[in-house]
């Protein structure tokens, strides 16, 4: 019996941050042990918002997957590509776009709320409409039957499994219908306490330098309540002792927490404490980062390999998709 | 100074009429001598409103391939090939989809009026509301600054002009404008007067045998007027004499005209002679027909010679247009 097949992609937004790190690629890691896994640089759906800005598309690619493999993913155990270098997945898109009603992208319910949100940007688009039927494409070209997804990805899984009983119906069954794999996983605050991202600048990256991260753990907002050193703090709204609890032992974490309430510890001293760490724990992810930078080869190798290996698997899926439809 | 380029297209709907001989094919005859023609099989266009109808699509091709070849195309002077055969077509879709706004695609005349047309059969899906995206393809992806086309596609070339200005000027000038090529050919009409359509069932197909042109002949409505024999015949609106003026020399034609407006001639003594002029015309190409029947490997060497060419021309163009968008 074959392992489970994943698939998951990212956009090439660039260098990623500590949030990504600790959520999404924390995961992809362990999975790449469980699962056969497809891990895609999907830069054809940047595209979809993205379209009037790709100058930077190339080097966005190369710093995220050097921030994929310096965190952990192991081009050994999983498959690393980028979605463009595998044609086929835009043969599928086109078969996939002839059989999907047009009702079925107009009524899904991210599609208008995403119209409102970038509605100044004329993202209007076919190809944008299009959206879930391309990252249908995607999971079912390696016959994924797990897509690690947060929630507001749920209703593109449920698409994409309608689409595929779509064709296994008008034609042969060549799809499983794939399942969304949600994973408990940490969602790291930014240094504001809002959710970390990019849009709000309050991110660290995981490429930050020793400095940068002290500087930034310095910005961190604490317990506004806490004026005095020696005021009872309280750690469950503080910015700083999050990152403890994902940075520090647990034992250490629970002896902080306490210091803390009783006023023990001040800011300054805890948010020493946590930068610190946070310096340890990137030191070797930023050795092979570096390394990774200073031999470009070993990236294009590994995209490379990828792609090739994708290409065998997908070209397998549309010979069966080809034959199904009676096309030549 | 390089030839103009030509890209023309029919979908797979099998053996073809001598409408379609009279009419598109000996147009693209022509055109074969003066342009660097690309004359593509559009199964993937089929798609569109036959997706749940490909049973027969393989053999449908065959025979209009066989058609296209037994009335003269020449696979020494054109690129005859099957639009699916060449993977940069789903690619370059794929690409123009991500700038082409929707609403030029809802607002396209032909849109809502084959709709309305065909509501009974499913059609509205993604696919078939991005028929113009993929014609637009088609013709960009081999530069073709010619497209030769009925009335009824003349708002498909205008949006295809739309979305290449639109990609020259939001990456680089990648794509001439193509031009429509209206050509004055004659409309055969079928054997009951009406335009010839296989949906009228009125028509007689390239391959029909001299038997079956004969049958088809005598079934021919003729001069509703004229009753007996000696009755003056009104050859302008008589269906047996539209045949004439496509298979008869001129100088008989006008002979037959006025031998029919004094009632020299009877109607079955003309259709006699149209069907043996027909028959001699066929002679020929049921000849080329039967040879390409016996010798399946010519046609099937034709159509890879021809992808292969035509994919060199399309990955060229795909290369530019991926280096315009700054993609890998």
């Amino acid at each position: 019996m074959d392992k489970n097949v994943v698939m998951s992609g990212m956009r090439p937004t660039g260098r990623l941050h500590i949030g990504n790190m600790m959520g999404a690629l924390t995961n992809w890691v362990k999975l790449q042990n469980e699962y056969d896994c497809f891990f895609v640089v999907v830069d054809w759906h940047a595209l979809t918002t993205e379209y009037k800005n790709t100058q930077d598309i190339k080097e966005n690619i190369r710093q995220m997957v050097i921030d994929w493999i310096s965190v952990g993913l192991d081009p050994e155990k999983c498959n690393i590509f980028v979605q463009s270098q595998v044609k086929q997945h835009a043969e599928l898109h086109l078969l996939l776009s002839m059989i999907t009603p047009l009702s079925w992208l107009e009524r899904c319910p991210t599609y208008k709320e995403q119209l409102k949100q970038l509605e100044t940007r004329e993202i209007n688009t076919y190809g944008f409409l299009g959206y879930p039927v391309l990252m249908a494409t995607d999971i079912l070209i390696y016959k994924a039957n797990k897509v690690p997804v947060g929630k507001d990805q749920e209703a593109h899984v449920e698409l994409c499994r309608e689409i595929a009983r779509r064709f296994n119906y008008l034609y042969e069954p060549v799809f499983p219908e794939p399942e969304a794999l949600y994973t408990e996983f940490m969602v790291l605050p930014g240094i504001d306490g809002r959710k970390m991202s990019k849009s709000y600048d309050n991110y660290i990256e995981i490429s930050a330098s020793p400095d940068v991260i002290r500087e930034k753990v310095k910005m961190m907002i604490t317990d506004p309540a806490r004026i005095r050193k020696n005021d009872p703090g309280h750690p469950d709204v503080c910015n700083v002792f999050a990152f403890h609890t994902v940075f520090n032992e647990p034992a250490k974490v629970q002896e902080l927490k306490e210091a803390c309430q009783k006023g023990q510890i001040g800011c300054v001293e805890c948010k020493k404490n946590l930068a610190d760490l946070m310096v340890a724990r990137m030191e070797p992810i930023h050795q092979k980062r570096k390394m990774l930078e200073q031999n470009p080869k070993i990236i294009d190798e590994i995209l490379n390999t990828g792609a090739k290996n994708a290409r065998v698997v997908a070209e397998k899926t549309l010979e069966e998709v080809r034959d199904a439809m009676k096309m030549l």
